[in-house]
């Protein structure tokens, strides 16, 4: 008897530059789409924000019309070639939610084009040039796993990336790959040794998600200079040990192949049985912003 | 005025190779004190067990007598020296509670002499050749930090050292230094390929915990070969963005120094204000063993 989900399926991440231009950008999306589905893929992820310039490099409410509702004229676009192509999209999005609520978001749209999940960004940064804060209401639907046709996956957005908990939770939840579509960049007032130390850094706490959970961790990153970031790129994908097995360049624009054979997970979580051993009666302090009461 | 403690504080890891004979172990361990103490060593960590070999390749009773109390006699050779050289030290022993009851404990002696703290191994690990569910009950007394002369500081134990919770509530209970006391190796049926992924993996993870806490990382393990065990060595110690400051090698004994600036803590922290953004509202699932419940 046939698996109801093949074991093997081939993810393609989209890493590409960025124009000011929405329209050209979801252009350039859908072109990068066809191209994933001639070579294969079943799984395509798109890069945080891909329709529009890192905006968030100022805060300014004009920017606010950059968001859309989902559903909404971008989602339409792309459950439609979903559909068509028989192929999974995640699409990551300035969400509109009301007058006054916006999010981060990303939309899981499975192959027979419906909308099959939505994960709204829960950690949100404000950091120099990186002023999310100001944009993006923190996410309220938790970390959730999404059954599609081809995996289930979690999908949790950039700098969700440095927190353990994220990833551990979107896990639990049954995700088999955890999908990142990520902006990280180098300032430009960055020494080089600080830039090496945090590609570095970002790199391996992702990693580390993929090791502590026995599951595919992919993560996809825009490239190009906008303003004062230098997107550093490196989208890439790590085994359930992880171990990367594939990795993008800093620069080019280039859509990322890889075939995740998920029975990998079995096979991993078997042999380093953490999810057996946690101690579950003993994280409550997990729920506290500090442990400082003695 | 000067800070009540200095923001520099020399600490030194003791990875050895253990012999059959407990007493000549101790000696070791006793005169790599004292070494360390001449190089200006101000905490010592030593790795795990590292007064037997590593027992748990089998399931024997006869081990059980290795054990002792706490405080017995070895924590009373330590604590003079620690008191006569006004140093720290973290000691993993073979814990004997009371008849029946065993623990992988960790004393951490302070700088005047006394036992400031003691974990015991929450985490316990089963696996060919590690059969450490038979002998040590897991430990009661959660994820806690020690403050002692020179630091505060949280110590885990090996298996622990996978579990990303451990490492984030040791560090937001107030650990500046988390210390991983460990036994780890490659068995002899492993290919050279699974041993180099095995290695990454487990640099990694702990790399991780600095990164994501920032806090520095110090793991501590053994070297040589034991039956079906060629323990890794590759003691190392991790800053707070996750690099790796200084590594020793996989087969020799050696003290590994170094120099840990707690200033970067609040550096790091400051740059990377991930337990700002910490969403302790969505955290609730990883008290559950899966979130399966829909």
């Amino acid at each position: 008897m046939a698996a109801k989900k093949s074991k093997k399926v081939m993810v393609a991440l989209v890493q590409m530059r960025c124009g000011a231009k929405p329209e050209a950008n979801l252009a350039k999306v859908v072109s990068a789409i066809g191209q994933a589905v001639k070579k294969g893929a079943k799984i395509i992820c798109l890069q945080e924000l891909f329709k529009t310039s890192y905006f968030c490099q100022t805060e300014d409410t004009k920017n606010f019309k950059l968001a859309e509702k989902i559903p909404g004229p971008t989602t339409d676009v792309l459950q439609q070639i979903a559909k068509t192509r028989k192929v999974v999209i995640v699409a990551s999005l300035f969400e509109k939610r009301t007058q006054g609520v916006f999010h981060n978001t990303a939309v899981v749209i499975d192959a027979d084009g419906s909308i099959a999940g939505k994960y709204r960004k829960m950690h949100i940064p404000d950091d120099p040039h990186f002023y999310e804060k100001f944009y993006f209401t923190p996410g309220d639907l938790g970390f959730k796993t999404v059954k599609t046709k081809y995996a289930d996956i979690g999908v949790c957005i950039c700098w969700d990336q440095w927190f353990p908990e994220a990833a551990r939770l979107t896990a639990l939840s049954g995700a088999q790959i955890l999908f990142y579509p990520t902006a990280i960049g180098w300032l430009s007032s960055e020494k080089p040794s600080s830039c090496v130390a945090q590609h570095s850094a970002w790199e391996t706490i992702q990693r580390s998600h993929a090791i502590a959970n026995g599951v595919f961790v992919a993560a996809v990153n825009r490239v190009g200079v906008e303003k004062d970031i230098t997107f550093w790129g490196q989208s890439f994908v790590a085994d359930p040990s992880g171990k990367v097995i594939t990795r993008a360049s800093t620069k080019k624009e280039e859509i990322l192949y890889v075939e995740c054979n998920l029975s990998k997970i079995d096979e991993q979580r078997q042999s380093w049985p953490f999810l057996r051993d946690r101690r579950i009666d003993a994280y409550d302090a997990l729920l506290k912003r500090v442990d400082d009461e003695g």
